[in-house]
């Protein structure tokens, strides 16, 4: 099958092109770059060094016989959008070419803003570009466990069934959820529900956990196709955060009391979703939710993790919530869809922490501890004030 | 009270600007004139001919003695909009200004962009607004019963008592409206409440019926304060149309079956609940929602009352659903709030009817019937590609 990877430089993106192509799909990629232009503007970096997205598929063919087929753009520009589908021709679009972090859309008014224009323009062209190039192709979606919040019952796959006063409908999960980079995503998925009644697409929406590790069968190949491993307070997530944390002698950083709960997941099974997600797509019309994770900790029980296992002494320091979000709640959450689709998890064991450890270890030289430290606020920066929308979608 | 009235030239808020006014509210607008915009470009005009918003003002203050402040500009740029409210320093912010018409929004992907782009932003820009001049300030938005779609259960008004596996939980009503424009609506009321939820905001939320009507106490003291008349099938509301329709001795076009339902109100009762909304603010924090109507109708009830009522006899039309909706289903909508603030309603009598057919007959020769007839289908127009969003933001 031929599958079209939107996003596909990024930390997920890339890994999740080259497992594709190993496992038989043909495969290109979009990316604007623009990940690596946060990068700069925040002035962080990655850990592990990443080649370019040239090299890194030039790499990738010459070591498996297999071209990755690369297109630079922005999807924001419906043109673009609409010839890139309509030169690819694919059967399953994966869409991961979205601003990504909840700090970084929280920093002011125009990180705000850029957020959800660039999030919901890019997935609104998809759309469109589908719907026009061919109603069949697949649309996988990825959206974040972030999105619902904490509801104090169970959180299911996306819809619920809703019975109120005496009458039932099957209806889509309500979300709360608490960055304007979740809300984002929240709206693309009314907005891809919408295509699907209206318009008759199939789509996937992929609410995923907070992933972990850096390192899949296919990125260990040869460095150039190592993907990055962020470690900042805006763009790392915690796990990885706190690893790099530990490997630079600096106590582990917990947000509030760490009972936040979280739904996490192995980088190795986010890439082994996709592949499924992709070979089993819903029916025409169908908006098909799957809770993308594999396991629920604490915050703190993370921290705890990482502390017990960690070859030398780390100490775990609690700071005041930078988030508004509860400080303790319930959390049940549903994750069959992937699981009865064929999924075998990589459970968080020792030996992952063991790899990660290793890698932390070996390239602690690059990090910046002051990085660390969450400079985000979630309340309104009363003194800045943005342009108008328009230079920001650039 | 000091009362900003975003939109305020348009077809409600100009009203609402002079009803609030002569309620004792001190009132400024704010408008970028994109309504008129649209006029141009769909060679659509107002049946009714409207002053320019200077003219409205200067013959309302020559006749009241009271002056209505303009500030020209578009909300989507954030530092207008922090400027206005930080001169204004409004006790309450009443927001219309967002592209109205679902037709208007499924034209194209532009159209569809440019609407959610043009409302999503905006309200963000509202929200900084508020919580950087003065949080305590409270925004009233307009919604839409719209934005619910035709769940197989009641509507609440807004929030939903959810129990799921013995577990209870107050919710957002779940929703999945019909159309681009009704989802830009549905991304603003999760931005609202999650700004509400982690600023401490307060905000009403309108989630209004279809308004019917073009005359108020205000409106008839002047030509130059008459508002909007729109009878095109991309931003006629559907009553209004129909009688313009009458008016002309055209057939009266019914969607479909005719059978969906739908909530209407009298532009007498839009502006009436606005003045209550903003008289009795809710608490800080706290996100509400009424649902803005007074009865229930089906589309083919609507037009066979005008039939029976016109005074000359016509005809009514069945033609093919242009929008993509369910074509019978169960409605039974909540709107218990704003009766218990006080709203007396204007129920849909025969009178209001009378003096809607004399407005119609006094303007018909302005109506082009080739504006009834909707043209733009909910499917994606194959061959239209837009450019890139940024040209979009004007």
């Amino acid at each position: 099958m031929r599958t079209l990877v939107l996003g596909g430089d990024g930390y997920l993106g890339w890994p999740t092109a080259m497992h594709l192509c190993a496992a038989g799909h043909e495969v290109s990629v979009v990316d604007n770059f623009a990940r690596r232009g946060y990068d700069r503007e925040l002035g962080v970096t990655t850990l592990v060094p990443i080649a370019p997205l040239e090299q890194r598929a030039w790499t990738w063919q010459r070591l498996t016989g297999r071209r990755i087929g690369i297109h630079i753009g922005d999807l924001t520009n419906a043109e673009f959008t609409h010839r890139v589908l309509d030169e690819v021709r694919p059967d399953a679009v994966v869409h991961f070419a979205e601003q990504r972090s909840a700090p970084f859309s929280m920093i002011d008014q125009q990180h705000a803003v850029y957020t959800q224009v660039n999030n919901v323009v890019g997935t609104l062209n998809v759309l469109y570009a589908i719907a026009q190039v061919d109603p069949t192709i697949h649309l996988i979606k990825l959206g974040s466990m972030g999105e619902y919040g904490t509801p104090n019952i169970d959180i299911e796959e996306g819809w619920l069934e809703v019975t109120h006063k005496g009458r039932t409908d099957r209806m889509l999960y309500p979300k709360r959820p608490g960055s304007f980079y979740h809300l984002s995503k929240v709206h693309d998925s009314h907005n891809i529900e919408f295509a699907c009644r209206a318009w008759n697409l199939r789509a996937t929406d992929l609410n995923q956990g907070i992933v972990y590790g850096q390192e899949t069968s296919e990125t260990v190949l040869h460095p150039d196709l190592a993907t990055r491993f962020d470690y900042d307070a805006v763009f790392g997530t915690v796990l990885n955060r706190m690893v790099v944390q530990a490997a630079c002698r600096q106590p582990l950083t917990v947000y509030g009391t760490g009972r936040q709960i979280r739904g996490v997941l192995d980088i190795r099974d986010t890439v082994e979703c996709i592949r499924i997600a992709a070979e089993s797509p819903p029916a025409p019309g169908e908006f098909r939710v799957f809770n993308q994770f594999t396991e629920q900790f604490s915050v703190l029980e993370l921290a705890q993790l990482i502390a017990r296992l960690h070859p030398f002494p780390v100490r775990i320091e609690l700071t005041p919530n930078p988030r508004a979000e509860a400080a303790e709640h319930y959390y049940h959450a549903a994750h069959r869809g992937l699981l009865d689709l064929g999924l075998r998890p990589h459970l968080l064991s020792d030996t992952l922490l063991e790899s990660l450890f290793v890698i932390a270890r070996r390239h602690r030289r690059h990090a910046d501890p002051r990085l660390f430290e969450p400079t985000v606020r979630w309340s309104p920066a009363a003194d800045r004030v943005g342009p108008a929308v328009q230079s920001l979608v650039a």
